[in-house]
């Protein structure tokens, strides 16, 4: 019952086979192989249009490279109060950028249109103490499990972009959104008014699979000087592209995530039926949060279920009793029914 | 016959192997796991004492890491004008540490030592308008195919220390000069007044695998925060150190570089002998440098022969042929015997 | 009836003379001068201890380098939402000191302290994907007019040393602070836990005299470096310490901020007794906000009384009718008793 | 006999008044003021041009400033070894850019045109892990004495434009060197090639009066970011616009520049015909370098004469005899006749 992060997860069993598969031989170093050019084709095909695909370490560095293709000086980029970016990736986008990140507050984890409008209007028009707004970020699914409806991606986009923003996606769990969304990865993303993509997969089944992608292909040439000059750069950058080779064949990613999301909802279910806990918050991607008092929580944690407390924003936590507190459940590729069984029964 | 770089190779078959060793199961992420920390425990076993062990996505994130833990503000750091941290890094080092890189020349891609010391008067005594030297960095083995002896390593290190530098080895090939040198991994490190290690893996038959060892482990915080806000820490790091178990276990590092290095060796013997070609310097470790005419040049890639041509310094350009140039063949652990001995009979 | 800002006001004539006297002759550059020196001795005089006093081009300069000056990787500075290095510098506190500025709330432009302290648990104990809080900036007197009393500069200092923060004052309108205080400056800073001082007196008088002043002088040698490679260092640094000779003989500093101290109080009692207007808060200091509708501002404006909106925080443009918004005041030493009361008939 | 350094005078008397005339009154600060316009008009008319005009508090922060106008992820700068930018700004340059600076030698304190071509062609065509040149900066007057013709502006100018480089003039000395040539501002800038100029008068008697001139007004809107959220915005910017307005008037710059050159003159011709020391090496403009041993060094020191040593260039340095050394002398407006004289009988 280990349900304390996607990324505590391994990698699945294709993806090691197609390691293994391309180990052998030799091939073009730092991202000019055969293999890579595959891959970055296999992503047009999958959104639709021409794209510029970087490989990258991780998803810090996707986000924060996404942040510098739309940084200027004295730019600010905007996000959720709770987006990784702005509360887990210890200063990465400030730091590589130069620039600032300021965030605005909405429930479930999603960015208030009110809300952003209202901070909007600070940068409008733009003067030169402020600073001025060049990006908005978008976390889909969003940290708290839950995803922007393509309705709600429009409207923010719409926002930032006539204040000629540009409008980023952090998808580290983007194939998880768009099983819960059913929508094409087209739909959700630069149709939606999206500019820039960190598309993870490392969390849905790969060891190591990270890309920044790039709607508009003429910001190519800047973000590989952008790539290589801060390190991401990988030499045998072919190993990445096997990997994302074998996550997009026969649909392999959303399988994954599919199961990964089909997991969550039971776990929710369970959770809403049970007893001694309930859900913090509906969700529809593959996190789930839930309230329980401590000696809930560690009956659970005594049983065998691993996972971790989550810092609930101020509106939920306002509603715990005093000796309750919020805890996040996350199912992977990984996950298995039977151990979501086994955490159904203990909470019943 | 492709000799164009070590990155070029694939992975070896214990490190695949590894790999999918560790694919099931869970793990704890960033590098928390118990394999990450049985790794540093190697580490330690290996440099024959406490060590802090940072494992990053490439060498130029660990070179620059490596930088910026010795940085201070107007901080300059030196390294050979051929250098990768100065050639072939995009400024990622100046970018990342914010402080300077200045160069010292010296044949065979090693710093002349008369040269270090005519170059750090200038910064003895420190003199604010000049900046401040605060790092030296030397590559083993260098970038010519070249490595320093302990000797050599104790002098220019020496040098470094008196005026409060610390020293840093660029080991991106470190096991090749390892076993060229017969010496221990503590003997041509810390032991020759080395500080901080870029310990390469990538190129000796992992596919990622590089990390940066602190010898003062009291840096060890500093540079997880550097890591970390520079996009650098893997999530599912274990997978990292699952190559880096392999690599270490039964010394089969050592084992892949003495190939490597004795598949160079017997390229260099059969240049030596050769009518159409002759070394452009002598070299102990893994890369090869030979002078051709261009005649000779496209009849060895036509018979199939892959390597690239490289840029000579002034004192082997000069004294190069109209019609000459120099170019690089590189043997790593894919290199078989077959393909030295199809070359070889190409140039005698 | 120009009361747009101080720094909209010109040089005090005892400033300027200072500047015609120490013109001829031969000085050293870059603050090695004997005026120089001499202004250094009076600082410490001033403070009743030892200090380092970095002379600065502007406030900003100082502002990012204090804040530079306590960084550490991966660090956060908090400051109040209105904070001038928050709102009014570009973002070059982050630009130049590589970390990030995250804000905390409270009414009449003061950190709350209940505020502060639920902003500080995040960081207590550090985890590094969060960043570390490394900064708490205070601003004495605030941007709102009010001034921190001694016991809430220590209550808040207090927090962030509890933490191994740093404590920075940006006193821009440092000597209008005092004055409303009746404090001395060592009592106002590092006798109330101060440790890094933004010195500002160009807006009392100077034309262009700013400093960083250091209560552990240990740090002068970094400070140095990052003030040099930073471009703030002024060759004809002695210029800049012949306005603070001037601005501190005879107590001349305290004798301005007094009087625009006083006007500004002539201002709020005008203002308070007037029919059309009402002051948005009360304050101490130089600056004075009132509420006003469109047409008496207009009836003002035309009147030949100059000042600027001032957008207002949340809870003060709660209480406005819709036609009404907050307007600011600024008192310098070049304020006339006239002009006040040419306004204070304005608005009677 | 003070020669230490011509930002070791003070202000000339015009500068003085200038800033005594504007001191009472109001402006809009941060340069919106009617006389920051007027000295911007001005500027435009001493360049024949429309250009921007970027006040900024140092020589340094002008040439930092530069640099980033033009700077490029990856990119490169490229100037000469004894550059002030490359030897005497802490690494300003780099810091503030985020970029690399190299450089290239010449006697004279000037880039010799061959060794720029060698330098280039490393970087014709661009390649990624090398970074790409993206500026070359002059110095005008150099750092040696010299200047530069105007046919070796466009010589240098042209090879940098070819590849797509922007080209800065550190104009520190500007109005010395354009004495010197007796050229037009027109033609010793934007007509042989120049883009970006750091034009300085703080060391021809002003106290602080820099300014970055952007010869593409395009450029503007970006460098205004730049300036600002680096610290560099004056808020009474009018002070600086003031020593423009009277540096100008009248010709005054031209003026004050002619009689340091004539100083330097007089200074050049009493060496050549002294016994007991030589010429360095000849220049044009306010700066004098000559050889004597440490006998006469003493002596002149003893006589009052007050000037530095300088480290010569490899050039220089092989043909000194072994107790002699290179000193500096720096003529400035503040040079008197009285003073050359007296320098003249001691070394006769």
């Amino acid at each position: 019952m280990n349900f304390a992060s996607d990324n505590w997860a391994g990698a699945a069993p294709q993806i090691v086979e197609a390691l293994g598969r391309h180990a052998a031989g030799f091939g073009a170093a730092y991202g000019a192989s055969e293999l890579d050019a595959a891959v970055t084709e296999k992503f047009c095909e999958i959104f639709e249009r021409e794209v510029a695909v970087l490989l990258v370490p991780t998803g810090t560095a996707a986000n924060a490279l996404a942040i510098t293709c739309a940084m200027k000086p004295g730019g600010i980029a905007i996000a959720h109060r709770g987006a990784h970016l702005v509360e887990d990736e210890c200063g990465a986008a400030e730091f590589l950028s130069g620039g600032r990140i300021e965030w605005v507050d909405g429930v479930g984890g999603r960015i208030d249109p009110v809300a952003l409008a209202g901070h909007l209007q600070r940068y409008d028009p733009p003067f030169l103490h402020h600073g001025r707004a060049v990006a908005l970020s978008l976390t889909q699914a969003s940290e708290a499990g839950t995803v922007y409806s393509l309705d709600e991606i429009r409207e923010l986009a719409g926002q930032a972009r006539r204040l000629g923003m540009s409008v980023h996606m952090d998808g580290a769990r983007f194939a998880n959104a768009l099983v819960a969304l059913d929508a094409s990865p087209a739909q959700m993303t630069w149709q939606a008014g999206i500019d820039l993509l960190s598309f993870g997969a490392t969390k849905n089944g790969c060891w190591c699979a990270e890309a920044l992608v790039l709607f508009d292909p003429a910001l190519r040439e800047t973000a590989e000087y952008l790539r290589k000059r801060s390190g991401f750069l990988f030499s045998k950058s072919r190993f990445v592209a096997a990997q994302f080779e074998a996550y997009f064949a026969g649909g392999l990613w959303l399988e994954l995530a599919a199961h990964a999301n089909a997991m969550a909802g039971q776990l929710r279910a369970a959770i809403s039926s049970g007893k001694r806990v309930r859900l913090a918050w509906p969700g529809q991607a593959n996190e789930v949060f839930f309230v329980a008092n401590r000696e809930t929580e560690m009956k659970l944690q005594q049983a065998g279920a691993r996972f971790h407390e989550w810092q609930p924003p101020h509106e939920v936590a306002a509603k715990l009793a005093e000796n309750e507190a919020v805890f996040r459940l996350v199912a992977s590729f990984a996950t298995s029914a039977p151990e979501v069984a086994a955490f159904a029964a203990l909470v019943s």
